[in-house]
C-alpha cells in the first residue's frame, strides 16, 4: 500500500500526479506545511526534514517529491517509465536540471507576480528572475524544437518531472510566447487530466521584510 | 571512451572523483567556467547551459553534474552502485536533497567567509547562512548516527554526490562540532584518494553590488 503525505497545494501535487497517471491507489495523508502539521514530532519521524511530500511504499519512505517520481517511475511506469539506461539517465538530468535551474527563481518570480500581498511586490526583481529564467527557458524551447517530449516522442517521467515545476507560470500568469515549442509543451503536460491538482492552487506568502530575510527565504 | 569537459575547480571535480573511484580512463577537457570557454559556439553544442562539468560518454552527452555521477554508478558503478530499486531510489532521493537543501545556502555562506575579497564579506549573512544550514546538518546527523553511510554499510555515489556539494565546508574552515556523525562522515568521505581534486580548490567572486543583485547571483 502506498501513503502520500501532503496537502496538494504544495510539492505533493507533483506526486499526486504521477501516482494518476500510474493509475496506482493510494492512501493521501494532506498534511499541511503552513499549521506547523510538518514539524509534528510524529510527522518527523516520516520525514525529518519537516517538510511535504513524503511517501510510504511498504517499509520504504521517500523524501523529495522529484525524486519519488523517479522512483514510481522506475518501479510500476510502463511508458512513463525510462526504457533503458541512457533514457534513465536523462530523466534524471533533466530532473536535477529543473531543480537547478528553474525552481527557485520561478519562485521568486511568481513571489513578485502574485504570491506576495499586492503592496509587496517588486516589479524590479520580477524583472531580474525572468532575466534569470530566460537562460534555461530558451535551453528547453531549443530541444523542444528538436522533439516533442524531452526524452524523444513519448511523455515521461522527466516531462512530468519539469513541466510539475513549472506550474508556477501559468499560475503567476506569465507569458511564453518568446519561447513557442516550450509553450506548447508546457500547455500539453499541464493540461493532461492526471495533472489537474495544480490549478486550484492559492496560497499567499509574506514578503521577508529586509534584504537578509529575503536571502535568507529564497536561497 | 568517456570525455569529461571542465577545469577541475569546478563542479568538475565532483565527476572526476567517480570516475576516478571508479577507475575509468577519461579524456579531460578543461574547459573553465571563469574565462568565457562555456559560451563558446562549441561549447554550446555539448552543454546548451552554457556550464561545466558536461560528460560524453559514445553518443550520450550529459549535464549536471550529480545526475552523471547517478549514470556513471548505475553503468559502471561496482560497489559504488545502488544494488537495487530502493537503493536507487535512496541515492536519487539524497541527491536532490543536497542540493534543495545544502548547495546555495553553503556557497552563500562560503562566499561570505572566503569566496568574497575580504572587505565585501558580511557576517550577518554568513550566520543567518549557517542558521539555515542547520536543518539539513541536523538531518543528516541523525541519519549517519544509525549507519555509517547514507545507504548504509558500505559508501555509494549517494555519499560521494552529497559530500562532493559539501567541500566548501572544509574550503571555507567552517566547523561541524556540534553534528559529530556528520563531521566523521564527511572527513572520511573527503580524505578517500580519488576525491583529491578539490583540495586544491581556489577562486574569488566578486561581492554583487546591490540586494537585486545578490538575489541574482543567489537564487
Amino acid at each position: 500500500m502506498i501513503t502520500l503525505y501532503g496537502d496538494l497545494r504544495s510539492r505533493a501535487h507533483r506526486v499526486a500526479w504521477m501516482l494518476k497517471e500510474l493509475e496506482m491507489p493510494f492512501e493521501h495523508v494532506p498534511t499541511h506545511f503552513l499549521d506547523g502539521s510538518t514539524r509534528t514530532p510524529e510527522y518527523l519521524r516520516i520525514n525529518p526534514n519537516g517538510r511535504v511530500p513524503a511517501l510510504k511504499d511498504g517499509d520504504l519512505v521517500l523524501f523529495e517529491s522529484l525524486a519519488i517520481n523517479l522512483y514510481l517511475a522506475r518501479k510500476y511506469g510502463g511508458p512513463l517509465a525510462p526504457s533503458d539506461l541512457r533514457e534513465d539517465a536523462l530523466a534524471t538530468q533533466w530532473t536535477l536540471w529543473v531543480l537547478t535551474e528553474i525552481e527557485k527563481p520561478l519562485l521568486l518570480t511568481a513571489a513578485n507576480l502574485f504570491l506576495f500581498a499586492e503592496g509587496e511586490r517588486n516589479a524590479q526583481e520580477a524583472e531580474a528572475m525572468k532575466r534569470k529564467l530566460g537562460r534555461p527557458f530558451k535551453v528547453l524551447d531549443a530541444h523542444l524544437r528538436e522533439q516533442p517530449f524531452l526524452l524523444g516522442d513519448r511523455f515521461t517521467v522527466a516531462d512530468l518531472n519539469v513541466s510539475s515545476v513549472m506550474t508556477l507560470v501559468p499560475l503567476s500568469g506569465m507569458t511564453l510566447d518568446e519561447w513557442p515549442a516550450l509553450n506548447a509543451w508546457l500547455t500539453q503536460c499541464l493540461e493532461r487530466p492526471a495533472a489537474a491538482d495544480w490549478k486550484p492552487i492559492r496560497f499567499r506568502i509574506p514578503r521577508p521584510p529586509t534584504p537578509l530575510a529575503m536571502l535568507e527565504s529564497f536561497v
